[in-house]
């Protein structure tokens, strides 16, 4: 392997400082950069994702089994390489997958602009309020693995490129093209001017999701568990429901998504 | 309410004993005890719950809220209340529920005594090497919201009764009868001499769960993300899989647990 690696022995080094303190970084926010970790999310990022890498860090006890990964990094991304006590003072815990970089946000496509980037027969998710970094991860998983072409945000759901999210996903939220649509309602009509079938989602649904039929363009539109989707909404489009007993109050949203993207699979 | 509530005002008081450390206890073990919290999941325990609650502790904030559960109590399970600093103090972190109970396992049924009160036309989940909380917990969750009868658990599994799996199983874990049932070979020998049709899933599996029919008793066999069922099992039994885009790795158990028991609640 003839990759340049620099060593890193300063953890006050300048060029590794967007590794610093990432925990706290997660809350305060990084300014257009993300953090992935891990080797199947780093196989993503130097593969099929969206987004450019800025740089890769790397425990030295991981170089070899990284030689793979390094294969795909390119030549102009610096590689950096500490001793495990150096690279956990920097990032301020124990990263025991001591594999891990930063990625560029690409400037933001609106969504406008990603819905004419589709296909005829597109399929897109529809997020509406999904608050919590795991199950957005889960989702974007279920999106990828079930070929939808899109995910929409209303302005009420956390960020997809949350390291959390990111980490759950396995890397689908660095793939599955996104973007922010302002208000759930908004988003909801400009699904519509594009030609989308809205099918929302809820426990009261008219249908199940198994005996919906499907017209060229579908979007799944889902709400945060708990509260569900806004009434408005409901009243507004299509219901659908997942069936199950009736003494049991909902699924989680992610798996929610999961076993309706899975029906929509087999029928397209 | 007349309900009697005991005041803690000394977090040594060895009344509350095994609040004590909870996180500390979570790693040792509870010896025969186990922990839930929340208001959804002490819902669950003190309705449908096949376990008994020993006690339950409330943060003094929580009582009026929890008015309609304190009727459901039976008169001899001590409630007890304090401050949310004392309650603290005696958990060893901050317990923003402030609603959480000690409850007995029962002596536990053998996996042969399940099985054998079971229905006729049963649906067992088999579980095999299943080592993550999240994932336990949330397949007792969909097993619930699809109506299995029983949880088989090889000698692999982790503790559904561990309190983060009671946690997101959103009180399921008390309530769908399980058994420990030895090695995975023996689980499935034991399922198949009681009449089970025994369903490997994997993502290499001959025919998508929607295809599959289904005969009397059904068992639905899982295995761990990553290595998935040992090889000997899906040679020795009927394979399914979850159809998906090929270039995707596979599914979060818990999420395919969801996808094939919502097909199988659909045909039963």
């Amino acid at each position: 392997m003839n990759r340049e690696l620099i060593e890193i022995t300063d953890p006050y080094d300048e060029r590794i400082a967007p590794y610093r303190d990432i925990r706290e970084r997660d809350l305060v926010g990084r300014q257009g950069l993300f953090i992935a970790e891990g080797r199947v999310v780093l196989n993503v990022l130097f593969s099929t994702s969206r987004f450019r890498a800025q740089s890769l860090f790397l425990r030295d006890n991981r170089v070899q089994g990284a030689r793979d990964l390094l294969e795909r990094v390119p030549a102009d991304i610096p590689v950096y390489v500490a001793g495990g006590e150096i690279m956990d003072e920097i990032a301020g815990f124990n990263i025991h997958r001591g594999i891990i970089a930063v990625g560029e946000r690409c400037s933001s496509q609106t969504a406008e602009e990603l819905l004419d980037s589709l296909p005829e027969n597109a399929l897109v998710v529809a997020l509406s309020a999904i608050a919590n970094h795991d199950n957005m991860g889960a989702i974007f998983r279920n999106a990828a693995a079930f070929g939808a072409d899109a995910v929409l945000l209303d302005s009420d759901c956390c960020d997809p490129l949350y390291r959390k999210a990111i980490r759950v996903s396995v890397g689908a939220a660095l793939k599955v093209p996104f973007a922010q649509a302002g208000k759930a309602q908004e988003m909801t009509a400009l699904l519509h001017a594009r030609g989308f079938d809205v099918l929302a989602m809820t426990p009261q649904g008219e249908r199940d999701v198994s005996e919906v039929s499907l017209g060229p363009r579908t979007a799944l539109l889902l709400g945060a568990e708990g509260p569900g989707l806004d009434s408005g909404l409901l009243e507004q489009w299509p219901t659908v429901k997942i069936s199950m007993r009736e003494d049991f109050d909902s699924l989680n949203v992610a798996t929610a998504s999961a076993i309706a993207l899975h029906h929509i699979w087999l029928k397209r």
